[in-house]
């Protein structure tokens, strides 16, 4: 490929511009307080910074984050819907409308991939349902990360997002999980409310052989980022006194 | 937080450097050919710089991977292992061998994510027995910016590789599929080889119901880029010429 080739293909937000097609962008966010630049590609900063419509899950945090991105950007001068788990479906397609008029739209969640155990993927079917150009953008994923760190197998896995919270209910997954570990070889991952991680872990090694290898993966992208691996039986003994209220997700295999 | 303890924390390499802790880093390359530095953070490229112990699936993509980073790379100077599926897990171990003298070593696969649909869990699996610090860096996913794109529930998905060969099995793998989507609302993602792209679509079409929702993400965050969500009867009769020999992931939902 020649290099000028390959200059005009790489933001793909100059590609859009020369095309003129509206595009939903789906821009990743920090997971932790680290500068936006370091956990992703400097094409989203361009992005982040060109778009003038935002369909955020929170407001506050989105303010930030693009200020992080560039200071100099007039949030006054930006239009902001929020997207959350309280918006009513009957809302999504009138957020779209920017688009209908030649606007780029940016979806941006609190933390992380939007969509992706975030709000966002009611807006990205409509989008789809409409024939709308989507365009997902690279970033910090906890799952991926924490799935790649694990050492567990890579080739299958599932993201069961919570635990149900009714205890029967809760260990009848658990039991699943394992199952569909044994027969599918498939790793199985999920996540807890940081301030319950030890009760989690404890659960784990209740309801689950001792055998079985757990992944905590706390703090991904931050600085105290830490991903172990261990069986249930190190982990029942194990001081996880630095888990306490710190995001984290769990992953099990075999 | 202030911005002299920003720059310290950002680079993860640099941290290491401080600390000394040899790490095993995981990183990914691009999917298609575009410039390492348009799919992932700018810390990546420097930690490529300055790893000198490889493990990789292919050595010719590594080193063309490599000299994208920095033309500059003395390629010749660095030591670089195969690990790919005709790898014994015997072998393994001792890949590891430069972390006890205190060297970083990064895994590196033929495009993407290492561990993630591609080798490198073995490795990483290895590290964390001998409790040696493994980090996951930032790149692109086709899975994951599938998922984004797609518009599907991403708070529960699974990802499934290929799928079996075999017809009958191949049958009742997209009947559970089926199961999953329908009772637990779980995504379904997998893949299958390039040039046969238009039959996957076809068996879809046949086996399962027509209004069952199908995306194809196709040369994912490459010029060609595309992301269709569509009902299976629209599928049944949709041109899909560019689908011809392009590596694609799938998705259903409903």
């Amino acid at each position: 490929m020649k290099p000028d080739e390959t200059a005009k293909s790489d933001c793909r937000s100059d590609e859009n511009a020369t095309k003129r097609v509206p595009t939903l962008y789906l821009l990743p966010v920090p997971l932790s307080d680290v500068r936006p630049d370091s956990v992703m590609p400097q094409c989203n900063i361009d992005i982040a910074r060109s778009v003038k419509y935002f369909v955020v899950e929170n407001m506050r945090s989105a303010r930030r984050f693009l200020k992080r991105c560039d200071p100099s950007i007039d949030i006054s001068s930006l239009h902001m819907t929020v997207l959350d788990e309280h918006t009513s479906s009957a809302d999504i397609p009138a957020m779209l409308a920017p688009m209908e008029q030649g606007h780029d739209i940016a979806v941006v969640s609190e933390a992380g991939c939007p969509a992706v155990a975030d709000p966002g993927s009611d807006i990205v079917a409509v989008a789809q349902q409409r024939g709308l150009n989507v365009c997902p953008l690279i970033g910090p994923s906890s799952i991926l990360l924490s799935l790649m760190g694990s050492g567990f197998n890579g080739q299958t896995f599932a993201f069961c997002g919570y635990l149900p919270s009714q205890a029967d209910t809760r260990t009848s997954r658990l039991r699943e999980m394992q199952r569909r570990i044994e027969r599918e070889r498939q790793t199985q991952i999920f996540i807890e409310t940081p301030y319950r991680n030890r009760r989690m872990i404890d659960e784990l090694c209740r309801v689950l052989p001792g055998k079985m290898l757990l992944c905590v993966a706390s703090d991904v992208t931050g600085r105290q980022q830490k991903i172990t691996t261990m069986p249930l039986y190190k982990w029942a003994k194990a001081d996880t006194a630095y888990l306490d209220r710190i995001p984290a997700i769990f992953l099990l295999f075999s």
